[in-house]
């Protein structure tokens, strides 16, 4: 556990005897959300709401219909929020229009590069996936894991391990998913939802990642964009295009895999993936973006020439900063 | 743990008392050897040389070369056998060219068609892998595991549970992941190995796939098609081929995907992998084939129309008996 520069750090203890005397309380979610941070919030949710207090969730962007079975019985109550919790919510920018809204009661988190200010934080970088610190968050609130909770646990668990396959996947990640399969999560359910469902619309995308890709710096570099147009022509949303970071990343030789796509508002945005030592929050951080060592993103400009040139020269720095 | 008719079927205990007295030991792996039959083998080969005893391996199809990590220090010392065990092997013919060279003293399995004969059997079909089984018999011979042990049970865990991803992966699986990876298995690399590293060769054939994929039984099957003609001209050799059942798996509706394989002898073979209730391998048993319930083979005829008509009309009718 890191201590953030001018925060105090928390225990989980701490933290659990503070949000016993919450209520009211509006979980939040970071922008573009993915298994993690839902995961931590729906299962947060569940417990506080097993405690007999009022809990709602709040995400700036929509969720997807992927993760909708997180949400199953847990529609908003609404009510005037006491208390705010951000779960695997990393810096103020990506809570999104959440951002001026709130001021924040506690901080759960497990980015090295949290950058949150909260009355109380829980910062953990050693924990694979955020959800691991909500588990044990809940287990010290007392509450019983109900299979819907470990449901949301592993959702966490297994996306931000990507299946267990990532570097991050140590063996406090394998006995969480040991417990939460004894108690009652649908791991093979998840897992086929998460990893193995593709689109009609994804398997266009996967042809056109294929037959588009390009190598940079002797193929070290993989780099793979994806248009508005692209999007409109293959008829594919948001979540068809999670295949591609796995399509690209592992070509024999290839050390980082770029996935630029082009927002509806003409920017675009660099999803980089790294193999250690090469650090893709180290590479993002330098376009003003972050994330993990091994998964990060930034922005980039509306101009898909000058992007790409900014990613590539941050990315070929990455490479020589890791001797690769 | 089942009782095979006719077969006496032994503790893990009564195994190792067995083993315990055994020298000059041969391995058997099956053919077309796969990270399971191969991490049983060389996990169980030296566990036995670290008790001082002369263990060797042997396997009637060649190692491909993904696994030579598996065989780090391991080289054959050359010995007339005088006891043989089979490892992952579920018949006789999975032998290959060893099936008519030795008798066996010990059958180690999972899968629940095992139609082995030998002197002692264990087979366990409740494990996800075979490496759990050999997991547990190392620690009864009262074996240190290694690291590079460790390596080889992981990679059978790893490889056939899919990465964790399998209905099989229960929490045996996952809490003898944690232990591995205590005892120093090299878990994220064994992964990026088994699983991410694509070839050159590999992503045209994703293409090839990609763009020629069938989609039949109101898209409820999926059928690819591998010709040796197409394997030259991408250069793709066997191990290049394991992305397509992932790659055609889990596309929405589609509940079995078939990759028929031309071999260098002009028989078409059969992979076949379903999602339950649709069971591949009570599909490939009526082509005399086998395997597990996700994921089973077969080999077919020498004729294309006539391979491909015969594991549709199989597949369609494992559809109709599942109620798809």
């Amino acid at each position: 556990m890191t201590l953030i520069k001018g925060e105090k750090m928390n225990t989980i203890k701490e933290i659990a005897n503070a949000i016993k005397g919450f209520d009211d309380i509006l979980v939040l979610s970071h922008i573009s959300p993915d298994g993690d941070t839902l995961g931590s919030a729906t299962a947060l949710i569940r417990a506080l709401r097993s405690m007999g207090k009022r809990a709602d969730f709040s995400c700036a962007d929509e969720v997807g219909g992927i993760f909708s079975y997180l949400f199953e019985d847990l529609e908003n109550i609404g009510f005037t929020p006491k208390h705010v919790i951000s779960v695997d919510v990393a810096e103020l920018s990506l809570l999104g229009e959440n951002k001026d809204k709130y001021s924040l009661d506690i901080c759960i988190d497990h980015h090295r590069t949290n950058k949150m200010v909260a009355k109380m934080s829980h910062v953990d970088e050693t924990a694979a996936t955020n959800t691991l610190i909500v588990f044990d968050l809940i287990k010290e609130l007392g509450c019983e894991i109900t299979p819907k909770i470990a449901d949301s646990i592993y959702t966490g668990l297994t996306t931000d391990t990507g299946c267990f396959r990532f570097s991050n996947t140590d063996s406090r990640a394998y006995n969480a998913a040991a417990e939460l399969y004894k108690l009652g999560a649908n791991c093979a359910y998840i897992n086929r939802l998460m990893f193995d469902t593709k689109t009609r619309a994804g398997i266009l995308i996967q042809k056109h990642v294929l037959s588009n890709m390009q190598f940079i710096k002797d193929d070290k570099i993989v780099l793979t964009a994806i248009s508005v147009k692209v999007l409109e022509e293959t008829k594919a949303v948001e979540s068809d295009l999670d295949c591609i970071p796995s399509l690209t990343r592992g070509i024999e030789g290839v050390h980082i895999s770029i996935t630029m796509k082009e927002k509806d508002d003409g920017k675009w945005k660099a999803s980089v993936r790294a193999i250690a030592p090469v650090d893709a929050s180290k590479i993002c951080a330098t376009l003003g973006g972050g994330g993990h060592m091994g998964a990060a993103g930034c922005m980039l400009s509306d101009n898909f020439e000058e992007s790409k040139d900014m990613i590539i020269n941050a990315c070929v720095k990455g490479l020589e900063d890791a001797g690769v």
